[in-house]
């Protein structure tokens, strides 16, 4: 991989910390310092305006606008683009002292420090302003956002004066007026307004938007109003020495109901806005609580390699800050609610990489995820249709549950989607052993999901059956047949429905024998181009003859290839973006032995180039698990501090959730050997060799069970419920309170 | 073929002829009577307007606009559409008794005909329009376009009252204002007006336009202007029985070049408008001759079958207007001048269908074509850049040279553009002998598309030469390895080269040793799918393992599959749009035997839904030479009366100028079994059963050769210049003007 690192973060085991502004990074900051509580994401942005690189961004989750492409309108082609829209930005402050405004693109300051808490989800910045004038002054500002009652946030300012006492002006308010960066433009209409309140409704969509303020200050407060915007001027009367503090409690009501009548939505903001009561430093004690019970359960700790240890505690910060199942019919996007890039879809990333962490922390949030895709059966029923098929198609990416992707080549040819719900489906009740949900909404979507493989696929002149004309997970084999990927995962997807289905009464699920017995044939005639001999699986037909070429020769200033090729020019040798058939090795481990993992390990990793964020964990899982200590850490390293070394350089358009999640992967299924795609859960532990220990925990059928590994032995007991059985090390065991031992 | 005609034009060797007004089909009305002198092209709207179904457009070649799509910006992806643009509408007339406007849509009227003769060019239409108040009149309308002097057009309108003397009201002039079709916009600014005299600028690229008027008639004239417009308007004072005569002599002068003085184009206009005193009926007398004079050299006449002799005619009288060397840097729209589809943007299909009939007809114009593409060299030199490759690559779509195709599928992975004109290159030699134009432009192109074809293709794994991820001239097998048409192409521009170099100073072309060196190495270890058992060339490697679809059995009203499948549905199965392997097996036919030719066509011409409107013409010149006449025949009718009869439902859009030339060649290739690509020319005659006879004529180095076929026998001789040696039916032998008479 040829990505370096660039570090600029102060390394604290328990917070990110930048020690004197780094303005050339400053969208990177905003990403890395976001804030969100599930319900709403903002980024880092400086309340007070900057005019340097900036993004501001407030999103709220389910809140999206669309727009519509030109282009090829042929059928099934998606141009309907559905995007988190950007918000109201109601940080908004600007700072005046004698007519000259604070703008650190500008004024002259120092002292800066910005710090974001794990334990408590504060964002701090401090700095001292000189103006022109010579006064000074210390300035530090929070801001937070309630894990407890979601809609609401809390800005604080503090402002010292070092050497003078006068007025110092500040404008804060609500605004409504940002652009959504992508295409520059804003989508709101205010359509009213009065003291510090606005109700923003989305032009497209119509949601609805409240927001409310009450600030918090010894000073007079003068109305402003814009076409966009309501805030309130005050001039605060500072005096040497002594800290004025001005705090603003904001909330944010959505509602994505375009026929909610505007009263009613005005009503119930204001409402809010007036029973709470909560001061800065209450909720701040909240978030605190709220915190110290989540890494309680979901902490990892590492001893011996503290970047390593931010750098994964980062990643858990980020995954509850995003995700964590208090808004009904949310999903993850790929940058979670940090940035535009990906325009806040979600894809089957989702599936495939975030939910193991839920599944081992907080299953419900694992099935609510879940159940969103069997809220948004509907729309796969009607894209399916689109494509000339049957049963369900699940969108490459999406918001609303439509496809979102408005790249035919990806959307009309990506099936991991599908599959990955009939993979989730799977892993979800082989851990949990929910059988209420697998045989009502589980086998439901099975059954649709089934149907669309078996009416997409087609069987060869040879009288085998796949699928013909798709892309793998794997972007740069565009239009191929027979991908091993999609393949190996139908003939999983029928087997399994077909399990299920074992038992069941069928006519009750409009099923018929026939259509089963087509299923069971698709499956069992499905090709998987292997090669018995060298053991290596084909990823898909004819990859083995494609041009050869040498990814290490590749000079560095080629990547990202999308940006320095030509695109047809990417797709053309046997150069791959993410390993195809590493990828079915992992997620179906137990179904492949030691030697095929090797032999293909060997083969796919040299002509990988790892472009997407999913690949280095994968690599790593099974490099650990093929005993490659050194390239496990290397992948996982990578995953880990993916985001606050800012590997791809694109951390600027925000944080990248699914390597995040992947990087839990990596402890728990890289170096804690544990796999979930057996009878029982299995562990077969080992330890990077500069680590002295690290210890997790995971939910498992009602108990938790605590992994402490450290050089050369490994503890696994239960701290929560009954005693479990597990596989350890190959070996079938219960594990109880007490614990299990092993040397590793 | 599922494909039927849709006649309701008289049948007529030398017009054609709509008896009684088609409101159904006045749009494919309006292509088939379109007008065109290579300068410009007309539709056959209505002068006087019409409210109903219509496409005003009139288009000037070399006169365009562009327009930059949203969408995909990767590299080598071009996102700008240049299009020839609709320009002015210079039969600009409302015609109105009693404050009644005529229009055929609404106002009634009987005894409508419209005829277009092939021996003058002279569209006329009358009709009987009886108003509202009773009042009768009786109409005719003519319009002509100089063919001697390319900028000239005229209109007359003949009316005589039928039962009343009175006030006939009509306003006429030149109207810039017309929507461009296709994006529902207008692109010109006028930016100087006179009386009779208007200058138009496109919008964006600048192109000048002048038109200018001078009208006669007895009546009093008073001008009328509006924003993008002038005009007159007549009280034509009509007395019953007595034709009264208003006829306007029109001049449209382009200007290519967006700097151009605006006074200059001025003056230029108006001074061509000034000295041109022609009235209409000697334009008249001209065209008869211009047209005499060329169906004496290029007529195809049928004795026995006025359906196809109609068909015939109009193929070879629509390819003369569309295109005969008058203007500077033309090339041939797939729709010629008659429509707006394919935005007026010349396509391979010039070097491949419509060359041959300028090759044997007027080799001038076959060297322009060719040298248009020398021209426009650096366009493609920049083209394969974009695409990371070098030497030249001819677009798949332009106006201008650069590539106008924004579809990346179609642009960056075909490449029969680029091989067509090392095959033109290699036929016009063939042909004519030209070593000048081989050994300066001619060699000069090949060098640079060598380049382009040594840099974009690849070695496989398994050591052979070929190309990967492209799409041949069948658009059903979208991204494909190996394609054979592609491969082979290249493989015999290689050698083509390699040949032509052989014996030149290779160091003042800047070639060097090693590089012929590497492309003799290429074209040698060129991979062609080729089984020896069958005989069979496989379309692409994977193709013979695809699953199999029975198109005869798919449902008619899936036709057009663009309209009604899902786009990726029609990439993946062995159905093909257009056959890629009989193509080269047409191109180079005399290199495949018959055993080969008879089983490849046997193969894919059930596989194939001729789509396409190249198709069926290359089926019938091998069914013919597959001695399968009646096959031969159905394809052949098909291509000769394609727009006529409406068979693809779109000669709304305008005329299929590729499936016209395609005409033409079948009968010269055949049923003429005439061979280009011999060291002589060669023919091998036979007739359909149903004919009396057929005769053609052909240029060959510097004569005309004349074929007269009847049942049983066919003369072939010389009809001017000296004897030549052709071969004919195997043998060589000197043809003179005393002829060969052989038995068939």
């Amino acid at each position: 991989m040829p990505k370096v690192a660039d570090q600029y973060l102060c390394v604290d085991p328990w917070k990110i910390i930048e020690d004197g502004f780094h303005s050339d990074r400053s969208e990177v900051s905003e990403s890395l310092f976001s804030l969100a509580n599930e319900h709403q994401g903002i980024r880092g942005f400086f309340d007070e305006g900057y005019s340097g690189k900036s993004l501001v961004g407030v999103y709220l989750n389910g809140i999206y606008e669309e727009h519509f492409t030109e282009g090829m309108s042929y059928k099934g082609i998606s141009n309907r683009l559905a995007f988190m829209v950007n918000t109201v930005n109601w940080l908004y402050t600007r700072i005046e002292v004698d007519g000259e405004m604070l703008d650190l693109a500008k004024s002259k300051f120092s002292d800066f420090r910005r710090q974001l808490d794990f334990r408590s989800g504060e964002l701090r910045r401090e700095f001292i302003w000189e103006t022109e004038s010579g006064k000074k002054l210390k300035l530090v500002l929070l801001r937070l956002l309630s894990m407890e009652t979601k809609e609401l946030a809390y800005q604080q300012i503090r402002i010292t004066s070092l050497n003078f006492s006068g007025i110092v002006a500040l404008t804060i308010g609500l605004d409504f007026s940002v652009p959504h960066h992508m295409f520059n433009q804003n989508f709101w209409d205010c359509v009213r307004k009065e003291e510090g309140a606005i109700l923003g409704v989305s032009q497209n969509i119509g949601h609805r938007l409240f927001a409310g303020m009450k600030v918090y200050a010894e000073a007079q407060q003068t109305p402003i109003e814009a076409e966009k915007l309501i805030g309130v001027r005050l001039d605060v009367d500072v005096v040497e020495g002594r800290e004025s503090v001005v705090g603003k409690f904001v909330t944010l009501q959505a509602d994505r109901n375009p026929a909610q009548a505007l009263d009613d939505a005005w009503e119930h903001g204001i409402s809010q806005l007036q029973t709470s009561t909560k001061r800065y430093e209450e909720v701040l004690e909240c978030n605190r609580a709220h915190w110290e019970n989540f890494w309680g359960k979901s902490d990892i700790r590492i001893d011996g390699d503290d970047e390593t240890q931010q750098g994964i505690r980062f990643c858990i910060f980020q995954m509850q800050q995003t995700y964590r199942c208090v808004i009904e019919g949310a999903n993850i996007g790929a940058k979670g609610l940090t940035g535009e890039a990906y325009n806040g879809n979600a894809f089957w990333d989702t599936e495939t990489y975030c939910l193991p962490f839920y599944l081992f922390s907080n299953p419900d949030a694992a099935k609510a995820l879940i159940d969103y895709r069997y809220k948004t059966l509907p729309q796969a029923l009607a894209r399916a249709k689109d494509l000339d098929c049957e049963g369900a198609c699940y969108p490459i990416a999406t918001i609303d549950g439509t496809e979102s992707c408005t790249l035919w080549q990806h959307a009309s040819l990506q099936f991991q989607p599908t599959t990955a719900v009939a993979y989730a489906i799977w892993h979800y009740f082989n851990v949990t052993r929910d059988q209420t949900f697998l045989q009502s909404e589980g086998i439901e979507l099975l059954i649709q999901i089934c149907r669309f493989l078996a009416s997409r696929g087609q069987w060869s002149a040879k009288g085998k059956f796949g699928y013909y004309a798709v892309m793998g997970p794997d972007e740069f084999q565009m239009m191929v047949n027979n991908n091993a990927y999609t393949n190996y995962m139908a003939k999983r997807t029928f087997e399994f429905a077909l399990q299920v289905l074992d038992g069941m009464d069928i006519s009750q699920l409009r099923c018929s024998r026939d259509e089963l017995d087509h299923w069971c044939h698709m499956a069992s005639e499905m090709f998987i181009p292997y090669d018995s001999e060298t053991k290596l699986y084909e990823q898909h037909e004819g990859f083995f003859n494609l041009p050869h070429i040498d990814v290490d020769s590749m000079p560095v200033e080629d990547f990202p290839l999308y940006h320095h090729w030509s695109y047809d020019r990417i797709y053309r040798n046997d150069m791959i973006k993410q390993p195809d058939v590493l990828m079915f090795m992992f997620l179906y481990n137990q179904s492949f032995s030691m030697e095929e993992k090797r032999a293909n390990y060997d083969y796919y990793e040299p002509r990988c180039i790892h472009e997407s964020s999913l690949s280095p964990s994968v690599h790593s899982i099974l490099a650990s698990e093929l005993g490659r200590q050194r390239e496990a850490f290397d992948f996982f390293h990578f995953a880990t501090r993916i985001d606050l070394d800012n590997y791809n350089r694109n951390t600027h358009e925000g944080i990248h959730t699914t390597s995040i999640a992947a990087a839990w992967m990596n402890i728990v299924y890289g170096f804690g050997g544990m796999r979930s795609d057996g009878e029982v859960l299995s562990f077969k532990p080992s330890i990077p060799a500069h680590w002295n220990s690290y210890s997790f925990q995971v939910a498992y059928r009602g108990s938790v069970i605590r992994l402490e590994v450290s050089q050369g032995k490994a503890l696994i007991r239960i701290v929560d419920g009954e005693p479990v059985s597990v596989k350890i090390c190959g070996q079938v065991m219960e594990v109880t309170r007490g614990g299990v031992s092993i040397e590793i």
